[in-house]
């Protein structure tokens, strides 16, 4: 059985050696190490408890594939960033310093609940030529600039943005090698919708792809498992939750129970496609526990219990590895 | 050569009619109906030349195509629909009406040089807890909402929002149907983006494609050339711009002069890349014209005087089709 597991996390690290090998340069690289050293020294730093701030790494929205060097077009995977986003304020109310990595374009912390283009929606001039919020939408975008800039100015959320799979794993290594030394304190909260298959960057076309004539067939290779190593090599004192999206529920809680077992995560969150915001189910080792939106407490979102009840696991997660040590 | 012509033509229509039977039908059809026929009623009355008033349909940002019927994956054509908006403001500022048919999230008219998130990228809280646009950002901010609401308000632009192929050719038949009445005087400036390929709604997967094993092959079909039927059949009397993006600038030109013949286009508008915010080429049947943005007198956008070129052309066009009348 080990020799088995050795080989096959071998294998993956081998996988995940040739992405990166093949990948382009990641821009704003150096950039991005800076701000996440800042980020964790000043939250380090503010701690009150011997420098062990609980800081979570939310994943948000889906990451593309391009299909041509000079990207016109490129596969997406759907995912509008609610999760992500909605969970990031509740672990913000929790305590938590927060690093947000999301895809450009999806929903921000806080203002979940505005309109698609909020400056054209909620705004108008009035006579004096002023700029007025419509007064049904004063309290949500007032909430959102308030809340959305307390917590960055405050040093509590850092967003970093992504477009494509290779942005978002790059970023990825960046962040759990600066959150190494948090140990079991840190935490990772992957809701992105991150693509199975990707076209490895030598065997692209360097050209737009040409439609002159006939069907177009198209081989896309898998992308590696990044979660094996993500989880035993970069981070192996962490804390994992990862999400599984199915349109399927027996296909979902088959493959939530799968994952959990394979990537040795502590938790599987389990979303149906078209119940997902009433209702998530937990995947754990000890069983699977069903969350729910309480609508008669008058609890607007799932993500609600569903924070509280992952922050109560991170804290035995943490005591046990202060037991274990 | 006209046999061959009208055979051709037969088999665009009949491709047409199997794509538009397969696809999944248009939510808001009827709203959409109504909205365009009020338009249309109110512009050809406030014209002050016996209904004559010059309306345009501006389609901007790419279109996507599912990949799954309940959608996770979809192949998207890179857009970000600067050139629609930006052409939409100088075809208001010519006085001409604006059907403005966009891609859900692309940029929309009047708020091109605002940044990506404005609301969070622009605003503050003041002490007083007074909404209040950063002073960098103001003027932007204040333009943006003054012309993009003076705009709607006041009749001259209708915002219609598209995000898969399908979607986007049922809407456009359903301007053209409306349109049809105003003969000459309408044109089509069809920037968007449009997929070349696509998965047949049939043929498509029902539930979310699985990774279980090896890689993903795909077989997708070509879009049919709508064109063909747009130009011919649903709008005969209209004066049509098109557009052609490449990589590579041989197969630009050579491909714009191909749609300026095979699509009977008045002219296509052809864009390289990375070139194209300074330079375009307006492809005509009586020769390429040149068109760039002069630095020098301080214009600042490559679309003004392209939309100056194209007004007019389309002058010219109608001219013509009263003198053939």
């Amino acid at each position: 059985m080990e020799n088995k597991s050795v080989t096959s996390q071998e294998k993956a690290s081998n996988e995940i050696k040739c992405f990166f090998d093949s990948a382009p340069p990641l821009k704003d690289g150096i950039d991005i190490s800076k701000k996440l050293q800042e980020f964790l020294e000043e939250n380090s730093l503010s701690s009150g408890n011997g420098g062990s701030k609980r800081i979570v790494c939310v994943t948000s929205g889906g990451t593309t594939v391009p299909l041509e060097q000079r990207c016109v077009r490129f596969i997406d995977n759907f995912s509008s960033g609610h999760r992500g986003a909605t969970s990031s304020e509740y672990f913000l109310k929790a305590g938590y310093s927060v690093i947000f990595l999301y895809r450009r374009g999806s929903y921000q912390p806080f203002c979940t609940s505005l309109p698609n283009d909020p400056l054209l929606e909620c705004f108008e001039l009035t006579d004096e030529s002023c700029i007025q919020a419509y007064p049904s939408h004063t309290d949500a975008v007032k909430k959102a600039i308030k809340e959305h800039q307390s917590a960055v100015k405050g040093g509590h959320l850092l967003k970093l943005p992504f477009t494509t799979i290779f942005e978002y794993l790059q970023i990825l290594q960046l962040i759990a090698t600066s959150m190494k030394t948090l140990g079991p304190y840190a935490m990772y909260y992957l809701a992105a919708a991150v693509s199975d298959f990707y076209v490895p960057w030598e065997s692209m076309a360097m050209h737009k792809i040409q439609s002159a004539s006939g069907p177009l067939d198209m081989r896309l290779a898998q992308v590696p498992k990044m979660l094996t190593v993500l989880r035993n090599d970069w981070a192996p004192m962490a804390f994992f939750i990862s999400f599984k999206l199915e349109t399927d529920m027996d296909i979902l809680l088959k493959k939530a129970g799968m994952a959990l077992q394979k990537y040795n995560m502590h938790a599987v969150v389990a979303n149906e496609l078209l119940t997902r915001k009433e209702e998530v189910t937990v995947v754990t080792t000890s069983g699977n526990i069903s969350v729910r939106r309480d609508k008669a407490k008058g609890v607007t979102d799932v993500e609600s219990p569903l924070i509280e009840l992952l922050v109560e696991k991170h804290s035995s997660h943490i005591e046990d590895s202060g037991k274990r040590a």
